[in-house]
């Protein structure tokens, strides 16, 4: 018999365990390829703890191709799928070059996403908590708060810098914000100028109540265990906007902060919504053996899926499985067996069944909360469970010690306060609120500016020759671009005059496009030369202080 | 009597060291704070083995904080020195608001840049090993590399992504290709489709010998060590020019890769250079006690400095400290000792004066050569010493056994092939040798392309229709904009009709700018109606083929 090729999409719990049981069982009859745009799987509920730095970010993923050592693993972007030919069109490589993969059986594994647009600000100003990389993001941003408020002079900076908010009481967010807090406060004697009262910590939710998944009294000790250390609970109260400096909660409460950590807002994976697949709730919909209907040789699991739990689903989310690791891992599992069968004819297709175990959330320093085969449990023995799951995951036994030992030995050691930068973006969104001061006088301008929505005000006064220039931008308009001209030049005051959106983009990015495209350099000579022409001398900031400017730029 | 303000410029060995002794016996003279770009300590040594994997990237640093627990520490950029005034300009925080530091003392302690520009295409093509973003830069450069040469489909595209370059074999050089080689060899078991003769790596050396500064018969040692490992080391011949997927040598050799790391190339920091100070190879020139001559309370050492050993010394570099971090270590307790004896008047100021201990190189695979009291090591032994060094050097029992503990862990298990992508630039300068083929049909567009120098070409041929259209680029000209109306379009071929130099900017960062700034949108709105109006419906590769084409920005 000629082997079937199967493609899964996606390396998450239900797309890895499901390559691992047609490897184990199906070498015979298919062979395999999985398709992830990174190539590692992310234990998701350690995320927090990499973010928080209490592990190495390597102790908390693990290379695809060493966890399915008998499956060919492709790192590649999904481009798009045609059903009607049986091909998967992907992009892989320096080069760009889009490859069609044939395949006779597709399992769809992709997940879901972050989809923050319902929140003005949110998608660019608050850090998620899906991959490895937003971890690892999430640890320099608080670090690098931590030095800013050990030296800043501003009061209000140091206000904004030193308040955490995390947006989501699920298991994700009240990891994070756990882990968050420990990291916080164990590094806080290495900050001389910091001092603990300064600190807050918050957890803000819609939701009457956090863990909505658990028994209420074990949602309580939560809460009481996160108070006790310091975080501050927000129930009944969700999340309305966001900027660069605060974020406004639906009660009308605005929290002035730098760090808004969201785990809401799940939608579907970009591909998956523009498959045209029967979706409901963002998830595809399949029928009780994960096979999408009316689609010759589709399966599909874990969150991307809606897989109906009994013959006659209502509009019921209890209905259907729930979007969880444990589901997920069975739903592989079971759906592997099921392409087999039907690859085969050896054996029936069966439906997928199963209860939960249990439920468990980390709440840092070595503490949890769980609920296991109907017992309830908490403390250190919850957290140890979750650990034990994990480690009798990890290929091999020299990586369990070695992870294990470093659990242990992580414990006596120093927060890990190492600071990486990474590279800053070319260009960002920033939303202000009325009344926010986009620049002020001194400040150095680092990039250029281009109201997208709203408007905004400079000013400047000159206090030796009482000039003063002022003027309003709108959409379209543009500041900062003097910085083709003299780097890092000194500012006057900006300010929103209602809520508004700026593109910024980095001095570095724009200088290099500006005088690559000579029909861009030449309409801002003349644009600098009509608009500031006339008062450069006294008001070109770079002029007032005559101190060495340094190109900013490598 | 008042406490003298001392800032110290720099937080490598020297910056250190200074501090370090400064807290230890000056605290009731000075107060001393350390101002670093980074918050970390790197021990440089070990970096190549932080970008081969074989340690975790936080056992080659240190937080500076941890290091230096009674020292003042400020993460900021240093934007100028007024001498006059006595204050260090630093830029720190969101905000990017200066600020003016006073100082009695100044201790310049900024070591060198790489400064590649004599090498056309180096600056913009090779990697550097300087510090921790550099180590994982190459880490997941490598490792991408390996991924898609392991599902690539085209011959060339695979032998350029298995060629790995590292040019320069001094310490840093030897090093850093001893341990990509084992990385990649230790790594080949986990990508069926490479084949252990696919890979070449090779290691270029200007001088007739790798090591200059060892014995000789120390240097062959190494020299064989590697050659038995598989390395090809190249003497007697330099690195002339590079583009992105090859490195031209000196005597004309090409070489197609997509990996080079250059270990060459020192030059001042661009801070330092702009001081006005009196310099010689691009260092600082001092008196023998490292004070900068005619510049009241300012003090310069290790390889930022040029510090004379010799009374009157001439213009040979054996007559100056070298640039190590053995000297550096001494030079900062000296100077440290001399600064206090100037500050309180309680000793006298000596003339730095060291003679080398030794100096050693390690080799990957756990061996080394050293040469040390004039006695020659190699093998584990010599590699231990290294080892050890810095163990004593780590600050606290836990963190020195963590490490250790590390150590010897990792050498049981599998190398970390994970690969965690960084966010891509959003502007890249891309360099081209004639007959480079920088658009090949079929492949998408991700970004727009500026000619900044040189000429390339355009073709399009559409099969069906027989039509076809080409074009010139010149300086000035662009290509690409096209992903403004459509993502992710298809393309002709384009190829460099000359040496060429392009700035190529990301299609998000491009499109968001062009998006938020009408005048520029109505601009290409108008051009790309100009240009290719009349051809759209034929030419537009986008329509040729019907996949679901979708928004690759997220």
């Amino acid at each position: 018999m000629d082997k079937k090729k199967v493609l899964v999409l996606g390396g998450g719990f239900g797309g890895v365990f499901a390559a691992k049981e047609l490897a184990r069982r199906g070498r015979d009859a298919v062979d395999a390829e999985l398709i992830n745009n990174n190539n590692y799987f992310v234990f998701q509920p350690l995320l927090p703890e990499v973010a928080a730095a209490t592990i190495h970010s390597s102790d908390a993923v693990v290379p695809l191709r060493l966890l399915l050592r008998r499956t060919q693993i492709r790192q590649a972007d999904v481009m798009g799928i045609d059903f009607a030919k049986k091909t998967v069109t992907v992009v892989q490589g320096f080069r760009r070059l889009p490859v069609d993969l044939p395949y006779d059986e597709l399992v769809i594994a992709l997940g879901m996403s972050v989809d923050l647009n319902r929140f003005p600000g949110l998608p660019e100003h608050a850090l998620t908590m899906k991959n490895l990389a937003d971890a690892h993001r999430l640890r320099t941003h608080i670090i690098s708060c931590l030095e800013m408020a050990d030296v800043t002079r501003q009061p209000e900076d140091k206000r904004e810098l030193l308040t955490f908010v995390v947006v989501g009481a699920g298991f994700s967010g009240v990891e994070t914000v756990a882990e968050v807090n420990e990291l916080i406060h164990r590094a806080l004697k290495y900050y001389p100028n910091i001092k603990q009262e300064e600190i807050r910590v918050l957890l803000v939710e819609y939701a009457s109540r956090i863990l909505p998944t658990f028994p209420v009294d074990l949602a309580e000790y939560a809460t009481k265990r996160m108070q006790i250390h310091g975080i501050e609970v927000l129930t009944g109260v969700g999340t309305k906007a966001a900027t660069g400096t605060a974020v406004e909660l639906t009660d009308g409460t605005l929290i002035p902060t730098r760090t808004i950590v969201a785990t809401i807002g799940n939608g579907p994976d970009p591909l998956v919504a523009a498959l045209g697949l029967d979706m409901q709730w963002g998830r595809i919909k399949t029928d009780r053996f994960m096979r999408v209907p009316d689609h010759d040789g589709v399966w599909a699991l874990g969150d991307a899926a809606l897989i109906p739990l009994v013959e006659q689903p209502a509009d019921d989310p209890s209905h259907f499985a729930p979007q969880t690791a444990q589901f997920a891992v069975r739903e592989g599992r079971q759906l592997a067996s099921n392409l087999l069968a039907k690859v085969t004819g050896r054996t029936e297709l069966k439906p997928f069944a199963y209860t939960s175990r249990g439920s468990l959330a980390s709440l840092g320093m070595s503490k949890a909360v769980a609920e296991v085969y109907g017992v309830k449990l908490s403390g250190t023995l919850a957290w140890l469970l979750w650990r034990g799951f994990y480690l009798s995951f990890l290929p091999g036994f020299a990586t369990k010690l070695r992870v294990l030992v470093n659990w242990v030995l992580n414990v006596f050691v120093p927060p890990n306060i190492v600071l990486i930068q990474s590279t800053p973006p070319g260009t960002r969104y920033i939303h202000y609120r009325k009344g926010d001061k986009v620049l002020e006088p001194g400040m150095l301008i680092d990039g250029f500016y281009t109201v997208v929505k709203g408007s905004l005000k400079l000013t400047i006064d000159n206090q030796e020759t009482g000039e003063h220039f002022d003027r309003v931008f709108g959409p379209g308009d543009h500041f900062g671009e003097r910085v083709l001209v003299k780097s890092a030049l000194r500012t006057g005051l900006v300010v929103a005059l209602e809520d508004s959106v700026v593109l910024w983009i980095s001095q570095k990015d724009f200088t290099r496009l500006a005088r690559a495209f000579p029909f861009l350099d030449s309409y801002f000579k003349d644009y600098i030369e009509r608009t500031f022409g006339g008062v450069e001398k006294s008001f070109a900031p770079g002029n007032v202080e005559k101190k060495p400017e340094l190109e900013t730029t490598p």
